[in-house]
C-alpha cells in the first residue's frame, strides 16, 4: 500500500518531532517542509537529506501531496489550515486549533462541508496511559467522578504570544474532555502575569461538569520543579496519573468515602473511609506522537472521523477562550452555552 | 519558679494533644480537665491519673488556674472564651478563633480591653520549618515572591460541622500569614460536596496580594493519597515546604526567570531561565505544638502578645468567611476592605 | 480474666518502649520495673506513676510476677534470662537472644527443660507488613525466591558495645528466617570499622540457601540517609517491602523473566523479560511492638511456643556470630552445619 | 579543520548510539561502517544514508580512516582492536576493553608501542555528573572516603555471553576509578545464577582499597525496579549519585559523625552525630557519549592519553575477572598484586 504523502507547515519547535515521527511510520511519507525562516530551513535539510525544503506554501502546496500538517503559531492556523482544507488536502494541526472560537469553529465547519479530514495534535490522548484511564472511567471502575485536580508546573517555557492556559492548558483539556466525555457547564481562570504583564504565567482553570463534578487545573512556567500529575477522584475507586513515574504513571486506589444517612437526622450523614490496595496497571510503553500520527494517517486512508477531531478542537478553544477572560475578569465565571453539536 | 497551672476544657480529638504537651512542657502543668462526655472523662482519667478531671468549666474556673485551653468545637469558641476571659484568665483556643469574624473581632477586642494574652493554636506557625522559611523569605532570600502554590489533601477526616476549608486551610492561611506578612485584597473559592451536600469537601482557595502576587490553597477530604505541600515561587529563588519529606522538609531552588525589555519593542520582553543549585537547610527535630505550648507559657509570664494573637485569628477567621461565601457564589471574588488594626 | 503480671528488666533505650506497650496492652499490667541507674529509674517513676521502681533484679522477683521482660545490654541476657527461667519465669528477652551462640542455646534448652516460655522480641516478625510478605511467600504467589536483597542503613547509632551487624541485622535475620523458613547453607560478611577500630559500621551479610537462592543484607550507622528496604524476587512475581514508604509499605510486581532452553544447543538460553502490573496489598496500619506484647501474653496462658522462640533466638545469633567472624576473616565463607532441631 | 573520519565496527545495541553521536560531533564523521548480519547493514542503510555500509574489517580498513571505533561482542575485542592498532589506526572500544586480563593488557601495551590513542568507551566517566563527583572527592569535600555503595539493578537484558559482573559492573568501577583514583588491594564476588546456570544474573561485588575504605557494588538483571544509586559516605560529608533523579542527580550532605577518644579508656570511644544541610549542585544537562566522542577526537588530535585509556581499561577488566573468579570460589577473597604501571 502507498505511503501518505504529507507536507509540513513549521520546523520550529514542535516541527523536527513530527517529521521524525512521519518519517519513522510505515503509513506515512514526508513529502516536503516548508518554513519560512533561513536557519531552520538548513536544519531541515541536514536533518532529513533528501526530503524538499521550501520557502512558501505555495510550493509545497503545488507538490503531489495527500495531506499537510501544520506546526506553526497558533495565530496562523487558521489562515494556513484554511487554505490547506481549500486546496483539497486533509490536514493535521498542532493544538490549540486556532486562536479563538470563531476561527476554530469556522475551521470545523470548512472541513465539513468539504468532507476533508481535520485533525487537531491533542497528542496525549495517543497516549497509552491516558488510553487506558479512558477504559477504567469509561468502565465504570471509579465509580462517579467527584473530582479533578491537575498539575501542569515546570520552569518555562515562556511563550511571547500566547499565555500559559492557551500554551499547557490545551493538554489537560483534551485529556478531560477525552476520559470524561462530558460538557462542562461554567469555567473559571486565576492567574498572575510576572516576565511580561500581558502574558500570564501562572494560572489556575477550575471547570465545572455538575453540582457534584469539578475540575481544577493548576499550570504554570513559574516552578521550581517539573510536576505532571493528574488525580481523579471517584465514588468507587481513585486514580493518580503521574506521567513523570515512567514505570508506574498510573496508580489505581480502592480508597473513599462511605456515606449512609441516618434515619433519626435527614441533615446528618455519617462517613466512614474505605482503605483497600493500590494497582498500577502495567503501561505499554511507546511514543505517543508515533501513535498520533498512525491514527491520522488511519482517519485519512478509511475517511472517517479522527478521535481528535475538529469538534474536540474547538471544544479546548472554547475553554480556553473563557478561561483567558474570566482570569482578566478577577475569576468570574462563565458560562458555557450547551453547544449540542459539539458533543456528538 | 512555678509552673502556669493551665486548665483545659474539651478532651475529643485535640485535647489529649494539648494534655501530653502541656504535660511535658516544663514551663506549664494541668491544673484540670472538663469534658462533657463520660466516656471521654474516663479516658481522660486513665491518661492522666491524678489530674482532676471535670464535667461542667464552671467546676474548672473553680479551681485555681492562671489560663486556660479550649478544645472544643468551633462553634463553642466564642461563648467559652469569652467566658474564661471575663473570669480573667489567660486563653490559649484552638483554631480558628471563632465560627465568624464578628465572634473573632470581638473575642480579640475583649482580650485587649481586659489585658488577657489571648493566642489561637496555630500550631504551624511554631514548626521549625515554618519558622525558618520565613526567616528565608523576610531575608529577601527569596526575592520578591511570585506566587504561592499548597496541596493540603488526604482522604478525610470529613467534620460534620465545618466545610473542608474551614477544618484545613487555617493551617494555610496561617503560614502565609506569618511568611508573608502581607494584607490579602481579594479572595475567591471554588468548592463542591459530594459526602454531605451541605458541606464542601473539597475546595480551592484564592488570595490575591498584589497584581503579581496570587496564593492558592487546594484543601481536600477525597484525595487518595495525603498531600502537604507549599511552593513559594520569588523572583531570585524559590521554596518548597514539603511537610511529608521528613529528612528534607524544606528545599531552596536557585533557579528562576530573567526579563530583559527588548529595546526595539517596548512589548516584548525576552525571557531566559536560570537553572542553579538547590539546597535543603537542616531544619532541627521538635515538636511544633511543644514550642506552642512553651510560648503561650512565656507570653502569659511576660505579658507580651503571642505571634498568634488574636489578630491573626480574626484575619484567619476573615479569611475562611471570606472564601466560604465566595465558593458559594460560584467562585465571586470578595474584596477585603483595608483593616488597618489586624495588620500592626 | 487476670492481666499477665510483667515485671521489667531494664530502662534504657528499649524498656520505655516495652513498658508502654505492656500497658497499653489489655493482657499485661507491668508489676515492676528494676534499673541500676538511678536517673533512669527516676524516669521511669516520673512516667509510670504507680508501678513499683527498683534498683536490683531480686527486688523485682521477690514480687509476685507471671514473667519478666529483659531489655538490658545483650552482653547480660544470658545470666538475667537464665535467672528469670531458673524463678520459673516465663520470659521474653530484647534480640538478640544472647552474645553468643553456646549461651543463646543453653537458655533455649534450659526453657524447654523447665517448661518455661522463652521468646526474643524479633520484633519485625510481628509487623503487618512482614506478616503479610510471609503470607505472600508461602502461598507461592512469587513462585521460587530468587534472591533477597536488603538496605537496613542510616546515620547512628553506634553503640559501643557491639557491632552494626549484631545491632542491625537482627532484624533483616528474622524477617529472613519467618518469611523464607529456610535453612541457611552458609553465611559470609565484609566490614569496615571506623569510629571505633574494633567495631564494624558498615557490613554486607551474605547468606545462602541453595545453589539459586542468596540473601544480601546490608547495614550501616555511616549512610547520610535512612533507607529500609528489602527486595525479594522470585520466578514468578517480586516484592519490594519499604518500611519508609508509609502509605505502600509492600509492593509486589507481576515481572520477571522467562526462560526457554532451545533445543539446538543446551548451552544455550533464551531469556524473555515480563512486565505487568504493580500491586500493593492495603497492610493494616497498628504497632508491631503491641502485637508483638499480646503474642507473649497468649503464650503464656496458653502456654505454647511464640512464633519467635528460642530456637529462632538461636538462629538469630547463630548467623550473627558467623557472619562476624566471616567478616573479620576478610569474608571467608562460613558453613553452617545442620542444626536440625533448629528447624523444626 | 577537517573532521577525523572514523570507522565502525559492529552495528548491534551499541553501534547506533556511537554512530549517531560520531554523526552529531562537530569533530567527527563516520566514514564507514561494517557489520556481519545482513539486516543489520540494511538498519544502518537506512538510519545513516550516504554512509559506506560494508561487511568485513577488510572492507572497513581499505577506506581512508583516520580511526576505528568497535562496538562488538567484548570476546571479539582482542582480535579486532589488535588488528586497528596494527593497521595504524588510532582506537576507541567498547567497555570492557578485553575478555580477559591477558588481552586486555597485550592491547594496552601493543597501542603505547605502537604509540597509537586507545580509549574504552567508559561512558559514565564522560557524564557531568561523575566529573562533578569527581571534583567535589579530589578536592576534599567529602574528607576521607569511608565506604562507597552502589545499586545498579534492574529487570533484563540478559546476556548469554557475558555475566552481569562483565555487563553492568565495568561502569561502577570505572566511576570508582576515576573519582577515587586508589588502587585496590582486594576483590570478592558473591553471585547467583537463575536463568543459565552458567551466568550469574545477580552479584555483589567488593573491594577493599585500605582497612578504612571499601566499595560495594550490587549488580543484577532481576530486580523489578530499577536503581541506579551510587553513596559514597566521608568522614566529613557524604553524597549521593542517583542517575535517575533527573533533576538532582547529585545529593551532598553535610552529616557525619565525630570521634573523640576518651581520656579515661583508649578503648572507649565517644561517637556523636553531625546533622547539617543537604545541598545539591547544579549538573549541566549534555549527553555523557558526546563528550565522549569528543574526548576521543581530541585525544586522536592532540596525541595525548584519554582519561579512559588502556591503563583504565586494564584495570578494569583486572577487577571483573577477580570478581567473577571469586563469585565462584564462593567469595574468596582475591588479592590483588601491586601492579605500578596501571596507576601513573
Amino acid at each position: 500500500m502507498e505511503s501518505l504523502q504529507v507536507g509540513v507547515i513549521g520546523y520550529g519547535y514542535w516541527g523536527p518531532n513530527l517529521v521524525r515521527n512521519l518519517m519513522a511510520c510505515p503509513l506515512t511519507a514526508v513529502a516536503g517542509v516548508c518554513e519560512l525562516s533561513a536557519a531552520r530551513r538548513a536544519a531541515a535539510g541536514a536533518a532529513v537529506p533528501g526530503v524538499p525544503i521550501l520557502e512558501t506554501v505555495d510550493e509545497l502546496l503545488d507538490r503531489p501531496l495527500d495531506a499537510v500538517a501544520v506546526a506553526t503559531p497558533v495565530t496562523t492556523h487558521y489562515a494556513l489550515v484554511r487554505r490547506c482544507l481549500e486546496a483539497g488536502k486533509d490536514v493535521l494541526v498542532e493544538k490549540p486549533l486556532a486562536a479563538n472560537v470563531a476561527d476554530a469553529q469556522a475551521l470545523a465547519d470548512l472541513a465539513d462541508r468539504l468532507g476533508r479530514v481535520l485533525m487537531v495534535d491533542h497528542t496525549y490522548v495517543f497516549s497509552n496511559a491516558v488510553r487506558r484511564i479512558r477504559q477504567l472511567v469509561q468502565a465504570g471502575e471509579l465509580g462517579d467522578i467527584y473530582y479533578v485536580d491537575s498539575d501542569r508546573i515546570n520552569l518555562g517555557l515562556f511563550q511571547s504570544d500566547i499565555n500559559v492556559i492557551w500554551d499547557l492548558a490545551p493538554h489537560d483539556l483534551s485529556i478531560a474532555d477525552y476520559v470524561l466525555g462530558l460538557q462542562p457547564r461554567s469555567i473559571s481562570g486565576w492567574g498572575c502575569a510576572h516576565a511580561d504583564p500581558l502574558i500570564e504565567d501562572i494560572a489556575y482553570v477550575n471547570v465545572d461538569y455538575s453540582d457534584r463534578l469539578m475540575a481544577n487545573f493548576h499550570v504554570s512556567w513559574l516552578s521550581p520543579v517539573k510536576v505532571r500529575r493528574m488525580i481523579l477522584t471517584g465514588s468507587r475507586k481513585s486514580l493518580i496519573f503521574d506521567e513523570l513515574n515512567t514505570s508506574e504513571p498510573v496508580k489505581v486506589y480502592d480508597r473513599g468515602i462511605k456515606v449512609s444517612e441516618t434515619t433519626e437526622d435527614l441533615r446528618r450523614f455519617r462517613v466512614g473511609y474505605r482503605t483497600g490496595d493500590m494497582w498500577s496497571p502495567h503501561v505499554e510503553p511507546g511514543e505517543a506522537l508515533r501513535s498520533m500520527v498512525a491514527h491520522f494517517a488511519e482517519c485519512v486512508r478509511e475517511r472517517c472521523e479522527p478521535v481528535s477531531d475538529g469538534r474536540m478542537g474547538v471544544r479546548v478553544v472554547r475553554l480556553l477562550e473563557a478561561a483567558t477572560r474570566s482570569t482578566r475578569a478577577h475569576g468570574r465565571r462563565a458560562l458555557l452555552s450547551q453547544m449540542d453539536n459539539l458533543y456528538v
